[in-house]
């Protein structure tokens, strides 16, 4: 038993309660008290999931903006999150970033744990975000159909050329403000979940992110690789198609319904092949090249 | 800004909801739908909160224990986990103690995430407990009144005597099973609940604990140090008091209630004084050594 890969297989025995919903999606969707209670955890490494030498506060921000964005897939508001914080120093900044993010998504602190980290280790944050359903069912990654549309709510690659502008050192704050403050789409998804088939957050990169839904569904996605939105040079579509971190809505809508928020109908669901992703009618499965950046 | 201490008050300026229970308490505690939310997130780090060489089923079985002893603490029922693991080997041990706690405490695994470990780094893992409050208020570290009487449901010490057996090597699992396998006392949680006027779980040990209940409660404890059961010779009675781990429930009923489970009066709520503890008389305060082993 060795990788994550393995391990989130093995731990599928234990999660058979339907509120897991197989820890295949973005989300626990639990009933509770007459509601529905959505809930996450990530967890980000220092030298994994950031730069060792981040600004803390943006480290805050992402850990807030990212947890928020799986609440945003599923439709949910925020009800608040609890920290798991590990001290490295740069307490300042970390909850300068902390209160923004919170106070952005009106996401109170409701406890939590603080840690030691011992000489030498990476620090590693963890931020659980409960949320309250507003739609049922709540969409899942598993319900696309053939002959859906394939829509995403804006475009990626602008978190890939703010990080390299932050790798060159770029001193403009708005030209590395995409890499380094992610933005959870609450409102669009709370406003598409009642009427799509099935959404999910874009975080590890488009085609990667779609093949999951794809797999998920039991269909296959041919995507038109020139209809994806992208902020970023021409010459870097491809990469902009495979890199993460712009945490856009993907979702698939049944045919002829007009999307009730602005997005970009980038594909078809199509009946399952051998590969996810059809990108312009070429099979691309995760050894073909679907990315992942860490 | 440095130290855990500092940084914790900072944080309570981020959680002014009373849902946060001013970061003081065990838990959540959150109104939602019909019913009250009660939450949780403990993390724990190789070589400050478990050794590293320890068996990975036992530190699986340690974090889950010690999140569902802080419900246990609100004498709530546990509703599911969330996982937050950190890839460093020993995948096959960890998932077998993990399914073994999950299965003994009714909680199924929800969802989470599961990160790589970078090089050198220390294993850092956490988990989330949601709960369903049983009763009305949930009690807290902050009641307790001048009057009432204080109890510990059982013996602290073992976990310290298992401990020291580990460390020798003992060979015999039920010389070290205090240590490594604690429980948490959810039945017992469950009953006190509705007539305690504070409650929490022996976690840092004793003294500590009390006073921090102290100190909530804006009262004194005057403890008997004769009085509180041990599982430790008796030579060793002053450091069983320091030791945590055990996870006994310490609570403070009204003068005069039988408490409904079997547990120990150890001592007395008086007027607050200068120190949070008077033992056999003597005041301790945290310099004059209430003890904290990590």
């Amino acid at each position: 038993l060795t990788g994550e890969f393995a391990f989130i297989q093995a731990l599928r025995a234990l999660a058979s309660d339907p509120a897991a919903r197989g820890l295949s999606d973005d989300c626990a969707v639990l009933p509770f008290g007459g509601e529905v209670l959505v809930l996450t955890h990530d967890a980000i490494v220092a030298g994994v999931h950031f730069p060792p030498d981040a600004d803390p506060a943006d480290v805050a921000w992402r850990l807030v903006a990212t947890n928020i964005s799986d609440l945003a897939a599923k439709g949910a508001e925020p009800v608040g999150v609890l920290l798991a914080y590990q001290l490295a120093g740069g307490e300042e900044r970390f909850l300068q970033g902390l209160a923004e993010a919170l106070a952005e998504y009106g996401a109170p602190l409701l406890g939590g744990d603080t840690v030691g980290l011992p000489a030498g280790a990476a620090q590693t944050l963890g931020l659980t975000a409960i949320g309250r359903a507003t739609c049922a069912p709540v969409p899942g990654r598993d319900g696309a159909r053939a002959g859906d549309a394939l829509y995403i709510t804006g475009p990626v690659g602008a978190a890939m050329m703010g990080y390299e502008a932050l790798c060159r050192g770029e001193a403009d704050p708005a030209m590395t403000q995409a890499y380094r403050r992610p933005r959870a789409l609450l409102a669009q998804g709370r406003v598409l979940a009642p009427v799509v088939h099935a959404m999910m957050d874009v975080s590890d990169g488009l085609l990667l992110d779609a093949a999951r839904m794809a797999r998920a569904s039991g269909v296959s996605f041919a995507i038109d690789r020139a209809a994806v939105p992208i902020a970023a040079p021409e010459a870097r579509r491809d990469d902009a198609l495979r890199w993460g971190d712009d945490y856009q809505l993907l979702f698939a809508l049944p045919d002829g319904i007009a999307p009730p928020v602005q997005a970009f109908c980038i594909g078809r669901a199509v009946a399952a092949g051998a590969a996810p992703i059809l990108l312009d009618g070429a099979a691309l499965d995760e050894e073909a090249g679907l990315g992942y950046r860490h």
